[in-house]
């Protein structure tokens, strides 16, 4: 296995996008880029990605997912519309895809096994995690312990924004030379470019640039 | 949660299948089978595992994945061939897919969840595994703790078989009335029907089967 590369999960958002540049400065070795293409409402994730690796000149590889589609039930994938309230039985966002990141890690593992990599890095963050019970420390550390056991394989998944409010990850994207990437995030719900400024996502993204007190690069572009 | 039901999932081969015929008589509720569709080079396995569940008179569903494809690299959805010698790097069978069971029991827990069934059903064993680390009991127990981390659920995944050798097994179909289903198993790695028995699958099967003084209903079948 080699320590001296990695594979990063890139959804084309800002927090994989922040990523992906921290991993280029962290290991020496070759960095690659993933994104899933697990049938997302939002096709322009897949775009966005694509640019952001782009310009971080990284090679970048969209692996197909069919399966969350066939499950049904929630509203990243399915006719269900985005709501801000959360849901009254199982208290949780009506985004939330049971087992998403579970399923893109272990996907992620499987990858790097083939490559005999072994680092992988995720965006997840506990601090505003918005609900997602996958974003958790503790759930990531369960699944990399489950992915070593089944796979034989000594996997570190990094989480370099896990314990990160939305305003230092955008100081860390700065100091890591990310802010021209920013510009080609995408981050609101509603699929919209420019983003609408009102779903939970762009308002949390908003909150995070203006309390760093940079402007957003991707609102930047539209104003220009 | 519903701890009356559960959701198994079957390959179409024999352990699966005597787990299906386990559930229906450990749970009161409703039990569903899943099988996944996950490019595997011998379709047969699909087809028994859908005559397996009519046998068993059980809803079964078959979910795609179309991701372990993309990953390449393993000889049940490549174009390698099955060697019965092990990888001499990896010291593991060349038919080991990286995290295969980690994503079906991950994916069976997402189905599980939008039924809001909390038991899980597998038939890996460790006893006989044939060089597979998912199938261990220690990555089954860290997969149990990740995704109910991950889901915030109280999923139990049961591994009726995880102790027990082949002859075991057959004997425990037997009492559970699954030997007329298990005619309808599919179990050869080179997908043939009636089975090569040449392959280490077939070699394994068929001492399972001998040693418990039970003819295999499969080949019985075919020399009727």
């Amino acid at each position: 296995m080699s320590e001296e590369g990695a594979v990063v999960v890139l959804s084309g958002g800002q927090d994989s996008t922040t990523c992906l540049f921290w991993a280029k400065r962290k290991f020496p070795g070759e960095i690659e880029a993933i994104t899933f293409d697990y049938g997302q409402r939002h096709r322009i994730e897949l775009e966005s990605a694509a640019r952001v690796a782009s310009i971080a000149n990284v090679p970048h590889k969209i692996l197909p997912i069919n399966t969350f589609n066939t499950l049904g039930g929630n509203a990243l994938t399915g006719e269900i519309e985005v709501s801000s309230e959360l849901d009254s039985e199982s208290g949780l966002p009506n985004t939330f895809v049971p087992g998403r990141n579970l399923i893109f890690l272990t996907f992620a593992a499987a990858y790097a096994y083939q490559r005999k990599i072994s680092n992988l890095v995720t965006g997840v963050a506990q601090t505003d995690y918005s609900g997602y019970p996958d974003c958790r420390e503790k759930t990531i550390q369960a699944l990399e312990k489950a992915i070593n056991l089944g796979m034989e394989s000594e996997v570190n998944i990094h989480t370099p924004l896990m314990f990160k409010s939305k305003k230092e990850t955008v100081e860390l994207a700065r100091d890591l030379g990310a802010l021209k990437a920013m510009g080609y995030t995408h981050t609101c719900y509603h699929g919209q470019q420019p983003p609408c400024g009102a779903c939970p996502a762009c308002i949390l993204r908003a909150k995070g640039f203006e309390e760093a007190g940079i402007p957003d690069p991707l609102t930047a572009r539209f104003e220009g």
